[in-house]
């Protein structure tokens, strides 16, 4: 294990950077491999090589990278594949660590030489003593150290350890998360795993202190035992969400142009998965969704919510909402009922779960106790805070309360201090989109997981409170 | 029938209006009825009334209904409940046409009172020479006649007809679809149903010519079926979307307590509405998706979609979604293939189905004649073009092309010109949601179906050509 873990930590953490195939000619390799680390605030040396030798403006610029003076650890290769052969053979005799190659053109072409030229570099690089990620990918994030692929990835330090076969769901995951406050301790693209796998970057995550929770995005693999081994391992240690790329046929096909990969019988695959403890995702929507969920909420098994709402209407749909989703949305006790009755008594209020608070919304100042109330009686598990916009007025209730948002965020804080069990807003969308954008940020900061919708949450907190059951055993509860 | 629908078609169009139990000393009462016709644009005169006679500041105010002077044709009770019974007398005697009654406090609430007192009111009502909404509703909302019961309610006409048992889910709904762009025709809040019912409302909707699509929310009704034969009326003029609210025990119970609906079992409901050819949909965001694809799109039954992406990771993602909703995303042929390759030949992009533009995705002048290509192959029955902002680099191609969302609208006009089939927008949601939000709206102003989700997309798509299947035989196609 160690052995791996220091290679792949190694690849991390290099003090100097060489990116082979840039040149102003081709701005768009410039900034994606050479303006990127400087963004992301690298602090070694960055080189940029290209055979013809003409300068790249801002970094020092060699024709090879032997004419480097000093050491290089770590390699991005942007040439054509016609020329990777003939490259790798000097960054080998350099003596670097690691290369990430973005060049595509191999298994994933219909191209037969392609194919036939990756098979050699597979097999030549095992001999090697720098490890190799991709081709056709897009390498490294690291926010720590300042490696990236694109000049305006988010260079916040976060918890959230990301493997993708695929640079597109690498970017599209980061700005996602990015969206709702959530960031990264590493993402790595890897593409058409000739030598770094996606078994091994998992080993890695499994053992990596900077990472609490675990994104796979996977196609296919060589050794799917050696994959599942793996992720058996990071599920032992933290949460593990897998989103399985081309688990249908014509995704297959699609998977096949893309990585090469060959995405194999997908239920089966699916089933295996579900059998190693990871939570397999439809999407990145629901990965996102479910990480704010397992970062942001203590741990909780049980499926009994509490609603809480300013609409009759909605809370009706809302609760059949959850039912249909394998939630309780029990009946309070008589006794508990009558307790909120004593502190909220306002003619339309429903005091039974569903909470529809219709004119008792605005007593702001009682929902702390409330909720306190509700959370020590032991009879929910999770309460779910529906705040429908469009029934506070907003621009007349701004009219009064100016930072409405930043009120909201403090009232629900101090709800949650009265509470041991989860609180979760939802916040459905409306047609005042950036005014429920300004409320998701304020709640987001604090730390709320925070939906458009019920059904996202539902998604969310079902993985959340099955990954939750899952550890109860082991945890002794 | 006629009888029916003059009757409801003079409530939705009178020429005055008084609002019963309105003061000064009540702002939200004189808010949501007074104010509302006035915002609304109400052309007629808008009277207030109330026992003690004080004046209601910008309106004339009257202590009695009687003592009005002119005709009044609509009353909007607003009083408490003991005092129903006997105001009715009185607006029976200033011979009205229609009644709505904001009063709650009847079948609804816990009192036996309640109960008694609706029932009581009900028998006597049928005898009456006016109709009644209500009570415990919000009435009417009527932008062409300037009625309402909010004023913020948007006041353009459009061709939705909505009839909901819920107040709440009658202005969510609202706000929801004046978020994408859609507007309503007439909507109606008819609470505890003791004399107009749903099933008059869906009659007359599916008679009224400026209705184009139908919505419904309904908790429970006293006779089912005839609810259902109304709904079978309107499906066989336009289509009729159904939220069930109280489909599970626990919703069941929730509806009780809000419009004393007995909601019924469940499945047994569901599958008869089902039966009628309605479109059962499980949450407001699913009935707005659905009425984007429903009023923008041509009528289209197949299922063989082709997905335009820039990213090949979430072209495999989106396809493996496609097809687990019952979509097909198939190969194309050789030869279309082919002509698209010489339409588009940049290394990376795959021209089969999915097509990842990859590189080729800023070829935008190439755009119309590749959709209108596909288009005319007769392979394929809808084009999804998924726009994955964090590809385009928002921030740098702003600065290119600083309107670049009034491009992309320009663009995918025009190929839409060059188009028989639907094409529908995906933009995922992304970090800028406010960047995502200036293009949604630009989309959405051409009357593109835009979804910020695969997912939402496809629930969308699967109810439009349900529908549309359905339509076939009947259309002769």
């Amino acid at each position: 294990m160690s052995v791996y873990f220091e290679a792949l930590d190694w690849m991390f953490h290099p003090k100097s950077i060489a990116v082979i195939g840039a040149s102003d000619r081709k701005p768009h390799i410039k900034d994606l491999f050479l303006n990127s680390q400087r963004n992301m605030g690298f602090q070694g040396p960055i080189y940029a090589v290209n055979a013809g030798g003409d300068p790249v403006s801002d970094y020092p610029t060699y024709k090879t990278i032997s004419d480097i003076p000093g050491p290089v650890d770590h390699v991005i290769l942007a040439v054509p594949a016609a020329r990777v052969w003939e490259i790798l053979q000097e960054v080998a005799l350099k003596g670097v660590r690691s290369v990430t190659a973005f060049t595509s053109g191999f298994a994933e072409s219909d191209d037969p030489a392609g194919h036939a030229l990756q098979e050699k570099i597979r097999a030549w690089v095992q001999d090697q003593q720098f490890r190799f990620v991709g081709p056709n990918c897009m390498g490294l994030y690291c926010p720590e150290t300042g490696l990236g692929f694109r000049p305006d990835l988010p260079s916040e330090q976060g918890a959230i350890g990301y493997v993708s076969q695929s640079g597109g769901m690498t970017i599209t995951g980061i700005f996602m998360a990015a969206g709702k406050g959530l960031s990264f301790s590493k993402a790595v693209s890897y593409g058409n795993e000739i030598d770094v796998t996606s078994a091994e970057l998992l080993r890695y995550l499994a053992h990596d202190p900077a990472t609490e929770v675990v994104w796979a995005y996977i196609e296919g693999t060589r050794d799917g035992e050696d994959l599942l081994e793996a992720m058996r391992l990071v599920v032992r240690n933290k949460p593990l969400l897998v989103l399985k790329g081309g688990s249908t046929e014509g995704g297959g096909r699609a998977a096949a142009s893309h990585t090469g990969a060959m995405a194999g019988a997908s239920n089966i695959w699916r089933a295996a998965i579900r059998q190693t403890g990871a939570i397999l995702v439809d999407n990145l929507e629901e990965m996102v969704d479910t990480t704010m969920a397992l970062q942001w909420l203590p741990p909780g098994a049980g499926r009994r919510l509490c609603l809480a709402c300013i609409s009759g209407g909605l809370s009706v749909n809302y609760t059949d909402q959850s039912i249909q989703s394998g939630f309780e949305v029990p009946a309070l006790s008589q006794s508990l009922v009558q307790d909120l009755r004593g502190l909220i008594d306002i003619p339309g209020t429903s005091l039974n779960n569903p909470l529809d608070l219709a004119a008792g919304f605005f007593q702001f100042q009682d929902y702390p106790t409330i909720f306190g109330t509700i959370d020590r009686s032991d009879e929910i598990d999770a309460m779910v805070m529906i705040l429908a916009l469009e029934y506070m007025q907003v621009h007349d209730s701004k009219a009064k309360y100016p930072d409405l948002h930043k009120l909201m965020r403090r009232l629900f804080t101090a709800c949650r201090n009265e509470m041991s069990r989860p609180l979760i807003m939802v916040m459905p969308w409306v047609m005042a989109e950036e005014i429920r954008l300004e409320f998701e940020r304020e709640f987001l900061k604090a730390r709320f997981p925070t939906y458009p919708s019920m059904r996202r949450a539902l998604i969310a907190m079902d993985n959340w409170s099955r990954y939750s059951s899952q550890r109860a055993p082991t945890d002794g509860t």
